[in-house]
């Protein structure tokens, strides 16, 4: 027993979640919610449109290059399952502004609440963004085609940590004036509480109607199920998630992949929520995804039926 | 390409979930619940009792022997942060009443909500264990020595299936009535979702008070948080977990480990609850409890903060 106490302090890991995210820790300690929407609204939806970012979310942050044929066919998989399935990229950045594509079924951008963040994922402030979107936005009304709109940060930054409510709020309301018909609030590292989660929809809904919002929570402290919750509690009826847990941020330290897909139809199911999606098929879809890329899934109602 | 169908096949778990469980396939596919309590009080509580089971469901579950010292340790760390630790195994066999212990700070009764569940984890039936149970309490409150009550299988049961919200509700009422001064709710197999949860407490709540319940909720198919969330909406403050995720059941086929401490603080501080735990010294236990056993944490906080 006499080498423990070093063992422990090598990995105090604690502190490094104190040095790098200071207004985390402190929230942590403290608590600072004193009240919170239980339920703004008393019923859940009666259909949730659970919108699939795997392919593109969760393939583009694998380590090797996936071949075609294989997301080919996990779309294919995914579609079956009766999943939208969101493959577009249609990243803004400074020098460049993609042409709207004959045919696309959908166009995404890619805002940010964070300034810093912005800068380094997009190569432009904020402002910036929502000029050139404004365009790309207006060429893709022209063609009928619809646009998405993603704030990614919406519950912290890995570069400024805290993100106000209102910040997240100022960016949504501003995609929503030009056009977006959905958008969709990511907590890109996955820091959300449930009660951060209710702080902010309770923000955001004041400017943007609530069938507009989606929301897009990573796992990387375990949270990601507990926000949806809250979020449909608070009428939110569209969540976006990645079949077995693919994916993460390659911008984002240390943040993992979506809320597996898996795992939200089980809640949502097990809530009586429909969702015109069979888990049986996304399950499939995300065996065959797994042994592909030869890597574990991160659904645990995969690893649950997956054990001996 | 050629391989992938009969990859998929060789691994197409989802029917091994159907066939386990039926009940359970049902609901999940057509969804059960048309109108559920979104929030039977509308605050949380201020103060949640966060009860730390590690050292006990999860060490007994390990598969080496753990060197008492590590476990003394491991007790003293999660004391430290501010955790109560329940530490007190008093099995009722059918054919064996324990002597309460001198000096016992508590002592645990295990009643089970499925009857072929508890003939196979303490012997007898449950109207036997209750007969048994009665004697036990009856000499530890001469003792002056509280009882705690455990309902397995509370939300479903690797032998029988669905178990009915009215069985587990008889057999709390029937702990509290003996003389319990808490009754913690177990989802043995953690196959339970908010849904189910708050199916379950609406039952229970109208015969325990609410202070008496606490929730006991196993992560395996990832709903432990969502569902100890709703828990909460629901007017439930004491909340079983274990530090690192420690534990499963010998007993139950594929139960993975309670709730990680950990992931639950986190939650809960994030959601302004106070707790009177100190998250940083659960994260030294957790690491050196792991480290111990060479295991891998299977909290999220946990794994988030040792990343490179």
């Amino acid at each position: 027993m006499g080498n423990v106490p070093d063992a422990v302090k090598h990995c105090l890991s604690y502190e490094q979640v104190i040095r790098d995210y200071p207004w985390l820790a402190q929230w942590l300690q403290e608590g600072q919610v004193s009240s919170l929407p239980v339920a703004a609204i008393n019923t859940y939806p009666e259909f949730v449109k659970v919108v699939e970012v795997g392919p593109r979310d969760g393939l583009q942050n694998e380590k090797e290059i996936v071949p075609t044929g294989v997301k080919i066919q996990l779309i294919d998989m995914l579609s079956e399952a009766g999943l939208p399935v969101i493959e577009a990229t249609s990243f803004v950045s400074s020098k460049w502004v993609p042409q709207v594509a004959a045919g696309a079924a959908e166009v995404a951008v890619f805002a940010s609440a964070s300034e810093t963040f912005s800068r380094k994922n997009i190569n432009c402030s904020i402002a910036e963004s929502m000029q050139r979107f404004e365009e790309l936005i207006q060429s893709a009304r022209e063609a009928h085609i619809p646009v998405r709109g993603y704030v990614s940060c919406a519950l912290g930054c890995p570069y400024e940590g805290q993100i106000l409510p209102a910040k997240v709020t100022e960016v949504a309301k501003k995609l929503y004036g030009l056009g977006c018909h959905e958008i969709s609030l990511g907590d890109t590292i996955g820091v959300g509480t449930p009660g951060s989660m209710a702080k902010l929809l309770e923000s955001v809904l004041k400017e943007v109607p609530n069938h507009v919002i989606a929301v897009h929570c990573h796992d990387t402290y375990g949270q990601a199920l507990a926000n949806v919750l809250m979020a449909l509690q608070m009428g939110i009826s569209v969540v976006d998630s990645s079949v077995a847990g693919l994916g993460g941020c390659p911008y984002a330290k240390g943040a993992s992949g979506n809320v597996a897909t898996e795992d939200l139809l089980y809640m949502l199911h097990g809530l009586g929520i429909n969702t015109g999606v069979d888990l049986s098929k996304v399950m499939s879809a995300g065996d065959f995804i797994c042994k592909a890329l030869n890597r574990k899934t991160n659904s645990k109602v995969a690893q649950a039926n997956c054990q001996p």
